[in-house]
C-alpha cells in the first residue's frame, strides 16, 4: 500500500488549492496510508502547551495534494475511509480566543469587551479504545476525518473553512466506514486530507474537538462524469447530502441546500418524484450538524 | 384518570396566551389525556381535500388551557409524555404553498415568481405500529407532540412559531418517555399542547409532518422557583436543551444559544465547570434540530 | 384637535394587542395630539438613575389603542406624522446590559462570560433645535417615532419587537412629513404609537437612542380595502416598504422582502413590468436599517 | 502618469490572489489610470447578448495586481478614487439566473422549482453625465468601483466574493473623491481593481448594476505599520468601516462587526472613550449596504 507519510510531505498546507504541487500520485482504486498533523500544527503536545501565532499564524494544517490519474473538471472522487490510527498516543483540545470563535472570528466584538477566556489546554491519551477526556472521564475512541476535500478550480481556500469543495466540514459521520464523493475542478482532483479528532461533537461549539495526529488509510476512486455541487456521503444505512454557511447562505439556507440536493438526487438515481421525496424526507431525513458552519441531510436506505 | 376531550375543550386555540379561560384544571401529579386536533384543523382527511382558509386563517390549533394550581411565573412545568395515540387511525400530510415556506414565508419571492407548487395531500393509514406513507411504504409509528408550551407572561404568541416559552418546536423527541421542563410565566402556568406527528424527520423539511389528530397522555408536575430561560426536556439518555430563532436570534445564535444554556445547566446542577463543561460539550454533545426554527443540544446522561 | 393624554391612557401597553380596551376612538380624517412616555417608562430621568426591571419588567410603553371607526381587517391605516415635541425639554439614552444586545439577546452568552458592561445614564437637554448629547456635544434635533403599528388579528406582540403589523420598527425616516400605511387586522385597527426618539442612527446599535416622552401629532386616514403585507411609508421623494426579521427571516430574507414588496407595488400601483422593476431597483434604490430587526427599502420618486 | 491598459494587462483575474504576477509596479504617491473590462467579461455588448459560460465560467474580471514598492503584511495601501470614465459609451445589465440570485446561489432551490427567469439584457447609452436606463429614462451617471481589494496573504478568492482582504464590495460610496485603506497581506500588497458601475443602488439586488469597461484613474499611497482588519474608507464627510458576510458572519453579525470597527477606530485616533462612541454612534452613525454581502457604518466627521 502506498504511504505519504509527514516527512515525505514535507511542508504541510494551510489552503486547499490548485497551485500546490502533489506530494503523491495514484491510480483510480489505489489505497493510501496518509500521515496527518493535528489543527494545532504539533504545537500542543505537554500541559501548558499554547498555539504561537507568530511563528504559524494559520491552523489546521493539510496532507496533500494527492493526484489522482484520470480525474478532471467534472468528475468525481469517492473516498473510502478505512482506518484512522493516532500516531501519537494522545490528543489535544483548548479553548480558543473569544476573537475566533466561531460567528465572532473576524468580529471585534472580543476586542471591545476586552475578555480573555481561559486557555484550557487538555492533553488527552489515547489507548485500548478509549480518549481520556480526563483523569476521571474516558470517552470512546470515535475517530474521524475533520478537513477532507480537493483543489478549486482557481481558488485556494483556507483549510479553516469548508465550502462546495469539502474543506473542514468536520463531520463526525466522515469516520472509518464512510464513503466520501468529492467533486473534481481540477486536473488530477488534487485531494488534501488532514485535522483527524479522536472524538467531535456535533456543532464543534468551542472550535477545537480532541486533535490528534494521525494514520489515515484511505481508498481512491474515480467516478467519471459525475458533477456534484457539494460533497456527498455514504454510510452503511444513510445516503447523505451536505452544504456549507457562507456569504449568502446563512445556515437556514445551508440545511434546505442539503435537503434540496437530497431531494435532486433521490428523483436523479432513485427514480423518485422530486414532489414525493420532498414529502418523504420531511417523515424520515435525519440532519447532522458538522462544525457551526456545515450541515448534512441523512436518509435512510433502507426506504430507497 | 382526568379527560380533556374536544368536546370538552370546544374552542380550539391558535394562540399561547394567558388570555384564554382554562379547560381544565389539575394539581401538581395529576396525570391526563388530551384529545388534540390535527395541524390542519382536521380539514383534510380524506385525498383531494385542501385546506380552507377563508373559514380558518390559521394554523395548529390547540387544546387548553390547562391551569396548573399552585404555579406562577418563575416555576417551571415538568410535562412527562406518556403516551400518544391516534384518534383516526390516519394522519395527513400535504405541500404548503411557496409562500408558506419556512424562511420564505411573508417573503413575497412566491408572487413574484409566481410559481405554484403540487399540492400533494396524502392520507396515511396508521395501524399495527406502522404509518402507510403509501400503499407499498410503511414507516415506523414514532408519535411525538409537535406544540407544547405554556402562556406568555403578557404576550399571545400564534400557536405556528416556538419561542422561549415552547410552543410549536417539533422536537421529535417529545414522544413518549420524555419530560419536559417549560416555564411558568403566569398564574397557573397554562399549558397547551397539539399538533401531534405520526412521524416526523429532522428539520421537517416542508412544514408538514405525518399530522394526526390524537389523545395524548401526560403527567404534569410542578417545579416551584424553579426559572427557566428556554424549555429543557429529559430524555433516558440524554438532557436536552433548546432554542429557537427568532429577530435578533439567527439559527446559528440559538445553536450557540442552546449550547450555552447547557452549559450553565452542568455547571449549575452537575458542579461541573463551566469551562470544562465548555469543553465536554464539544466533545459528546448532540444537536438536533426541531423544525427550522428550533434546535436543541443533547449532553449524554452516562458523562453527568 | 383631540387629544389623548398619558392621563386619559391611565395604563401604558407593552405589547400591540386586539384585547385593549381603546383609549381613544377617532374618524378616519381626524387630526390627534398624542402623549406618549419614553422607552424607558420614565425611570430615567437624572444622572445616575437606572432602570428597575423589579417594578417595569417590560420595555417600550405605547399608547392608545386607538380605535378607527369603519377600519376592519383588510384595510389600510394611513397615519401622517405631524409634529413631534419632546415634553420635558430631555431625552435620555444609556447603554443595556450585554444579555439584552441585540442578537445576543435570551441567548445566555453574556452569563457565561460574566461581563458588565457601563450603565452608561445619559441625560440630554432638548431645545433650539439641539439635543445635546454632551455639554459640549450638540446633535441637531431630528425627531422621530419608534413604534407605530396597528393590533395583530389575535396575537398581542411585545412592543419591543417589529413585525408584518408594524411595531419596534425604529425608522428614522418615520419623521415629521412621513406618511405611515399600516394593514389594519382587527375591528377599529387599534393603532399603538410611543417610543419616540430626539436622534437616532440607522441599526440603533446599542438598542437605545435618545428616548424622550413627547407629544405625537398624528393624522389618521383609512384606506379602505388595501391590503398590505407589511408597513409602507411615503416620504417627499421615496416610497418605501419595510420588513423585519424574525423566526424564518434572517436580515439578508428581510432585504429581499422589501425589495419584492417593492417590486410588486411599483409592478401594481405604477404599471411598471415586475422584471423591469427588478432591474430599476437594482440601480436607483435606497436601503435603509431602522434597528438591527428592520429594513426598508427607498424608490425615488422621480423615476415613477 | 502611469497607465495599465487592457493591452498591458493582457490576462484578467478572476481571483485576487498572492499567485498572480503583477502587471505594473509603483511607487507610493502615485497616479495610475487602469483600464478595467466590465463584470461580464465583455460578453454582453448589444441587444440579445448572453453570457456565454462554457467560454468565461466565472465573473468579475480584475485588472493587476500593482505591486505598490514597500508595502508589506501589516501596512495598509490608501487608494485615492480620482475619476471614473466609460470607455465605450455605455454600460450593461442583466437579470442573473435565479441559481444566481444572492442568497440562493449554490442552493438547488431554482432546479427544484424548475423556473426561469427573463433574461433581460439591457444595454445603457452613458452620455453627458447621463446613463440612459432606457429611452425614456436617464439616470444620472453616478460612477463607483465595484471592486477592489489586495492579495490576502495565503488565500486566492474569488472576485465574487467580499471579504476583510476589499473584493467585490459594491459599496456605491466608492466613488470620485474616496479614499479607501485597505490591508497589505503580502509583499507589493498586489492591488486589483475593477468592476466599475454607471449607477447602482444599495443592495444590488439583481445582483447585476450598470457594468461598464471603464478607465479608472487612482493615486496610491503607502501608510507602514497600520494594521487593519477590514478595508476603511474616508468620504467627504464621513469615516466609514465596513465587514461582509460569510461562514460565521450573517448579516447581522457584518453589520455589528462595522460598527465595533467604528468604534475601536474611534477610540485609537481620535482618542474618543469606547463607550461614549458606542453611545454616539448608535445616535448619529449611517449604514449603508453594499450588495447584499457587504455592510458599512458611517460616521460624520462633524462630530469628530
Amino acid at each position: 500500500m502506498k504511504r505519504l507519510t509527514l516527512r515525505d510531505q514535507k511542508t504541510l498546507h494551510y489552503t486547499l488549492s490548485p497551485f500546490h504541487k502533489p506530494t503523491l500520485t495514484v491510480s483510480p482504486g489505489e489505497s493510501v496510508v496518509v500521515e496527518t498533523e493535528d489543527a494545532f500544527s504539533g504545537q500542543i503536545r505537554k500541559p501548558g502547551d499554547r498555539r504561537d501565532t507568530e511563528k504559524i499564524p494559520w491552523g489546521n494544517p493539510q496532507s496533500g495534494p494527492i493526484y489522482v490519474e484520470g480525474a478532471n473538471r467534472g468528475d468525481a472522487l469517492l473516498v473510502d475511509i478505512v482506518k484512522i490510527e493516532p500516531t501519537i498516543g494522545q490528543g489535544a483540545t483548548r479553548i480558543p480566543p473569544l476573537g475566533y470563535y466561531p460567528g465572532l472570528s473576524t468580529l471585534p466584538l472580543a476586542k471591545v469587551l476586552g475578555v480573555e477566556l481561559p486557555h484550557g489546554s487538555r492533553i488527552c491519551p489515547i489507548k485500548d479504545g478509549k480518549v481520556y477526556f480526563s483523569e476521571k472521564l474516558a470517552l470512546p475512541y470515535e475517530p474521524m476525518v475533520g478537513t477532507i476535500g480537493t483543489a478549486p478550480e482557481i481558488e485556494a481556500i483556507t483549510s479553516v473553512l469548508p465550502g462546495p469543495h469539502g474543506g473542514n466540514m468536520d463531520f463526525a459521520d466522515i469516520c472509518p466506514g464512510a464513503r466520501v464523493y468529492l467533486p473534481a475542478n481540477a486536473p488530477g482532483a488534487l485531494l488534501y486530507i488532514g485535522d483527524a479528532h479522536a472524538a467531535q461533537g456535533d456543532a464543534e461549539i468551542s472550535g477545537t474537538a480532541i486533535e490528534m495526529p494521525a494514520e489515515i488509510t484511505i481508498k481512491i476512486d474515480l467516478v467519471k462524469g459525475k458533477r456534484l455541487r457539494w460533497p456527498r456521503i455514504e454510510l452503511a444505512d444513510y445516503i447523505v447530502t451536505t452544504s456549507t454557511t457562507g456569504a449568502g447562505r446563512t445556515l437556514e439556507d445551508a440545511t434546505r441546500s442539503a435537503f434540496f440536493e437530497m431531494i435532486l438526487w433521490l428523483e436523479e438515481e432513485y427514480g423518485m418524484d422530486r414532489w414525493e421525496a420532498y414529502q418523504l424526507c420531511t417523515q424520515v431525513a435525519r440532519v447532522r450538524m458538522g462544525n457551526i458552519w456545515s450541515i448534512s441531510t441523512k436518509f435512510p436506505k433502507k426506504y430507497l
